[in-house]
Order: C-alpha cells, then sequence, then structure tokens
C-alpha cells in the first residue's frame, strides 16, 4: 500500500517527525548534507533550468512583466550561484549547542543554557526561485526542517530544485522530510501553514510589504517579520557637505529596490543653503526624482512637489522625498510619524546631536555618519542573511543563523528537591 | 477645555507617547520611581482595600467561588507584600543598555548592539490584582510604559492600584501616562490591546490556559506565551528509589496548584516494582490521588484508573497521572505527544539515558535528577519572573527583566558609504 500525500498538514507533519533527527545532526553532518545539496544542484542543472522555462513561458503568457520574469529566471550561472551560496552556508559556525549562560544554584542544581534548533522553519515568499534554496540551506544548517511556500509562478521551478535538494540529503542518510514544499495546494497551503501553530516553530515571510502584512496578520504561527524600510536620512545643521552628498546618493541610488535604501531626506534649514545645491545636483546625475517640500523646490527646478503621501512611500525606485525642517526635533518627530523602523541615519559634525539621535530613534539600526545600505547581514560579517527584522521580539535587525535558533535550559541534579 | 479620555485606542496612544521619555531614564531615575511606587502603595493602603471589598462584595454576589475570592482578596499585609516586591523591583540591575555585541566593519564603521526596552509592555490578566503592580513595576525597571487589562472582578482594586502608582510617578517627575489602564472599556478594551500592533509592542498574557489560547489566537501585537504545563517526570529503569519519591512528592504536593507542578509520572516497567509501591504510598500521604494505567493500579487498590484523557490534564490540584511504559523510547514518545513544552524531568542513574533525555526533550526546561518545581526566576536567580515562556521565540523558560527588553544597532561611522 502506498500512503499517498492528501494535505499540506501532512507534509507539515513528515517536517515536524523529521525534526528531531535534523536536530541532532553534529555539525559535520549538517555540512556534509549542504555540500551534498550544493552538488546535486549543479548535477540537476538542466532539470531546473528546464522547469524555470515553464514557468517563464507561463509568466510571459501570463504577462507578468519584465522585472518579475528576470526575478523568476534561472540559468546555468544562476543556479551555479544557488549552489555556490550553498557551500558558503555550509561552512559557517553551527549556530546550535553555544552556551548562553551557566549557574549553579545554592543546592548544586547546574544550568545551562543552550542555543537549540527552533525545529520546523516555515516560509511564505514571493516569485524569487532563490528562496527556495536560500531559506532551505540556512534552516538546515541551523538544525531546523523546512516549510516552503513559494509563489505560485514559480512553482515548477520550486519543485525541481525542492526534488534536488531531497534527493541530495538521501544520499546522506539524512531524513529528506525535513525539506517540505505545500506549494502544490495553493492558497489552502499558505493558509494551513499559517494556521500550522504546534507543526511550524516560527514563519518567516519574505517579499512585498503587502505579503508580510497578511502573513503578520494572519498567522497563528509566530511570525519573525522582515518589513518595509522607508528609511531616513537626516542632514543636521553641522553636516559635512561631501558627507551628505556622498552618503544621500549612495544610499538612494547604489541599490534602489533594496529596504535598506533611503527613501527621506531631512535637511536642517541652517543646513540647506550648504548642502542642498551640492546634493540635488548629485542626485540629479544619478538619476534620481527628488520630491521635494515648497522649500526644497526654491533650490532646483526639477524638483517634483512632495504631497503628504510621499513622506510615508517606500518608492524601491530612483526616487527620494525631500524635507527642509526647522531643527532636530523636528526630524525626530517625522520619522517617529513615518519610519517603519528600519535604518535611519544622521550626518552630524554635532558630537551631542548624534548621541540623542542614536538614543531617541526607535529603528533597528541607528547610524550617524553612514549610508543606510550598510544594514546588511553580510555586511555585518554574518556571513548569511536569513532577513532584516524590523519587529523588536526574538530578532530586530540584520538576521544570522542564530536568528534561527532558540533556547532551552538543561538541569543537571542529583536529587535536588525544593524546600 | 478638557481632553477626554474617549477609547482604548487613546489610552495607548498616552502610552506609546511617554514610553520615549520612559525608556530614557537613567537606573538611578528609575529606582526612586519605583521606590515612589512602594510608598504611595503603603501610603494608599486604606484605600486599596477599600476598593478590593467592593470587589469582594461584588464577586460573592456574582458567586465567584472561595478561590478565586482568595486570590482577589487584598489586605494591609498582601498590601505591604505587593510594595515589598516593588521595593525588590527597583533594585535590581537595570536591564537597559547592555552591550550585546561590538563590532567594527572593514571600513571602520563600528556597531554596537545595545538592550532596549521595548517601548510599552501590554498585559491581559485575569482577577489578580498582584499582577497589575507586579507587571508594572517589571516593566518600569525596564524602561517600558504598560497597558493593562486585567479581570473585571478586580476592576476596583486595579483602579485604585494603578492611581496610587500613576500619582507616584508624578511625584517624581516621571510621566505618569507611562501606566494605563483599559479596564473600564471591558471586552472592547481586550480587543483594542490585542490589535494595537504599532502601539503596543509586546503583550503577556497570564493567566488560566484558555485566556492564554485566546491572546495566543486573537492577538496581532506579538505576544510572549506563558503557557500551561503538562510537565512530566520519567522515572528510568536506573533510578534510585527514594530520588524518585522525594523528587515525585516534591513536584506534585509541594504547590500543587503552579504550572511547574508534574502531572504525569512515567515509570520504566524495570524500575516498577522497586519503586512505584514507596512512591505511592508517599504520593498517598501527601494527600494525592493517583490517576494511573492498568499495570499502576495492580500496585495499589486506591490508584483511580486513569483514561486517554488524564494523560493530557493539568490537574493543577493534588491529583497525578502514573503510566508504566517499556523503555525510553516508549517515555519519549509519550512526551513528544503529551508535553506542552514546559518542563520535564528524568531520574537516572545512566549517565548516556541522562544525556539522551536532555538532548531530546523539546521543553523549555529539561532536567535529570531534580524536582520539576525548579522552574522558576526566582530560583533560577533572576530576581523577578515575567513569566514562564512556553515558546520558543524570544524567550523560552523562567523571564527575567533582560526579556522584557528588545535591541537596537548602533553604527558610528565618518562618511562610509557601500561599494
Amino acid at each position: 500500500m502506498t500512503a499517498l500525500v492528501v494535505s499540506a498538514h501532512d507534509r507539515m507533519l513528515r517536517a515536524k517527525d523529521s525534526a528531531r533527527t535534523i536536530g541532532l545532526l553534529t555539525s559535520g553532518e549538517k555540512t556534509a548534507a549542504l555540500r551534498a545539496i550544493a552538488a546535486q544542484l549543479d548535477a540537476d542543472t538542466d532539470v531546473i533550468v528546464a522547469a524555470n522555462a515553464e514557468d517563464l513561458e507561463r509568466g510571459r503568457a501570463n504577462g507578468i512583466g519584465d522585472a518579475l520574469l528576470d526575478r523568476l529566471r534561472l540559468d546555468d550561472g544562476r543556479v551555479a550561484a544557488l549552489s555556490s551560496a550553498v557551500r558558503d552556508i555550509a561552512e559557517l559556525p553551527d549556530p546550535v549547542g553555544r552556551v548562553l549562560d551557566e549557574r549553579v544554584l545554592p543546592n548544586g542544581l547546574k544550568l545551562t543554557k543552550v542555543s537549540v534548533p527552533f525545529g520546523v522553519v516555515g516560509s511564505i515568499y514571493e516569485a524569487r526561485p532563490n528562496v527556495t534554496v536560500d531559506i532551505t540551506a540556512l534552516a538546515l544548517r541551523s538544525g531546523n526542517a523546512v516549510v516552503l511556500r513559494g509563489g505560485s509562478a514559480a512553482e515548477s521551478s520550486n519543485a525541481a530544485l525542492v526534488a534536488s535538494m531531497r534527493a541530495a540529503l538521501s544520499t546522506q542518510g539524512v531524513d529528506p522530510e525535513a525539506i517540505q514544499t505545500v506549494d502544490e495546494f495553493g492558497r489552502d497551503g499558505a493558509r494551513d501553514l499559517m494556521r500550522a501553530r504546534g507543526l511550524v516553530d516560527v514563519l518567516v515571510p519574505r517579499g512585498s510589504a503587502q505579503l508580510i502584512e497578511t502573513v503578520v496578520t494572519e498567522s497563528l504561527v509566530p511570525v519573525i517579520e522582515t518589513g518595509a524600510g522607508v528609511v531616513h536620512l537626516v542632514v543636521d545643521a553641522s553636516a559635512r557637505a561631501d558627507w551628505a552628498r556622498d552618503i544621500v546618493v549612495n544610499a538612494k541610488a547604489q541599490r534602489p529596490s533594496v529596504c535598506n535604501a533611503v527613501e527621506t531626506v531631512l535637511v536642517h534649514r541652517d543646513a540647506a543653503p550648504r548642502v542642498l545645491p551640492g546634493m540635488l545636483s548629485a542626485l540629479k546625475e544619478s538619476g534620481v526624482t527628488v520630491h521635494g517640500d515648497t522649500q526644497t523646490s526654491a533650490y532646483d527646478a526639477s524638483v517634483v512637489p512632495a504631497t503628504d503621501d510621499d513622506w510615508a512611500r517606500e518608492y524601491l525606485s530612483l526616487d527620494v522625498a525631500v524635507r527642509i525642517v526647522d531643527d532636530l526635533d523636528e526630524a525626530l518627530a517625522h520619522i517617529r510619524r513615518y519610519s517603519t523602523h528600519h535604518t535611519e541615519s544622521i550626518i552630524t559634525d554635532d558630537a551631542a546631536n548624534a548621541e540623542r539621535f542614536l538614543a531617541e530613534v526607535d529603528s533597528a539600526v541607528v547610524m550617524v555618519n553612514a549610508s543606510t545600505r550598510f544594514t546588511d547581514g553580510g555586511e555585518f560579517g554574518f556571513g548569511a542573511e536569513v532577513g532584516i527584522s524590523t519587529q523588536k521580539l526574538h530578532a530586530r535587525g540584520p538576521m544570522g543563523l542564530a536568528e534561527l535558533t532558540s533556547t532551552k535550559w538543561l538541569a543537571r541534579g542529583d536529587g535536588q528537591t525544593r524546600a
């Protein structure tokens, strides 16, 4: 008799069951499993690219647009990049088994707090097949099983990638049920995953602000929110003009489509005459459209008048909002109102203002005299990035492998009872 | 013109606004504020006890039962105990501002990860007025504002306690809006609190399993779950009979109404003839009713036959379920099926079995040869206990003040841009 997979729930049960053995693998065993995955992805490149071609064809037929098609596309080079990323993750230090606290109670009971895998990590994401491999490798390196729900536009690609990775685990004697997808159950799969409290330990949404909002709102499984970035730069009265110009241009134009790109620049009115002309001109040279308040518009005829909507926008494009503020208080009030608590930076030569900004701004990363583009797990030296958390629970800011672990207290006694 | 409080939402806005200044208080200022709260509670004892008398009278009229009335009751001694607890919390080390990580990037950007307050801590709890004071003191010590929603049966008591604590803050020049209650908005207050994502940073339910389940299921605000304890003790084949007897009796009978009390004992069949008679007899002497499987019943006529429901029950009373298992595998399988992942302990003289149990049991605290009653913030040396988390995100096991903080990355540069 063949057991048929009948539901997403069944897939998650398998993941949970496999998590017991995955969580007990040694660091070396996990490294070997990930190396095998990388090799298998290389070996299966033709199959993966062919599956991806089906998704691309369906996508074109559905008119999903060039940008989405590009994100969806896998070719030989991109599959090689995926396997290369897995090889990098394979060699990262094992985040499991770290001793985080030790204490001996007066009665002799020995307590040790250690890092342990979550168990089952779920992820809901959009039509980027690279996330399928990326989140799987990160989950396995940290001793977790994984349940994936990718965008339907990438369903064939994801199925091929999952099949390849599961086959690799089998060659290593590692339970292939540790990698599950619920893609074929469509919306029901996503819904079941969000309701799988007790089966899935944490859910990491990756994608648009709308997707993340849906998951945060609907999920009964605890979520790590990797949110939108309405990122601010403040140009203080004492800001050096060249730093302000270079940092603003870098934060906006170096890669405008990512969450750590700046969206709003707040310029102290005392700095405006000295700083703004050069900054606006440099932004224009970089192809950036400036949406400015009335005062900013006075400096350059090409400035587009900003509306109230602009202050709340995450452009993710070569657009930036610029507003002139009376003082640091007004800048901080603006940030309180519009920030998504991702990253904010101040350009200043005033040490007191710098420290005030660091203390008062309630964001995951708060910077002085640096580009907001540094908010990144790779830049921070984590070796890999699970995402950038904009919530305050569990993890905040760039997340590495350690953020895919929980903790457990071990207590070793010799007959202790409580008085 | 007097500003009228028109909604629970308005109360939460005030809390959020106050959180900015509360979060910047020095350790000394917070200590002074808490000492003032303790003194004010002492000074207001008569008012508080009188308000509590109203609640007790209403409770009696509503027939809420003696156990609930006792939990609800405040007299001079209990108010003194509340203020004493606040004085203890006032002197605990400040959990804010700890440096948790430091790194300097190759380009010279200096990164510092520091602990920061959450901002606004919400709590939904039942008719225990002590929680009103306890959670407020813990929140303030960790630099947070607090929004309280206590049980309606304690509404007058809570109003008097909140008024007293707010008055104390005012005498210290600390914003009294940092302490808010939404009790008078009834169920709407609880609902608004659970939906206050963006205003309230974390919600800590305290009370029955049903209350916690409701909050976990309905809240859009991130929750720290302080859950039920279906706690297991395993008596291994090699268990010392005296340790097994003393630990089981202590874990069940020393305080049966709390979450770390044992609910199920799993006895290895090879240990049963040697260990069970003495254990059952000691349990009987302590007034404990044993619900046993058929094999256990054979040892003592007073054993009540257990049904399947017994294995899932958190008795919180002088009842315990006892089952004889074939081996450690069967004990581990039973725990996987019925545990609420709070605390489990094994009594064993076999080092390999001890280490296997520690590694494989997926609970917040896993013990060897010790009473499960040690799972407690006070016993662990935390100085105070926010609750015992049974979730894996953010905090697991007994939570101290550190668990009421989040983190923030500070980045100090001198013009760095990303290449």
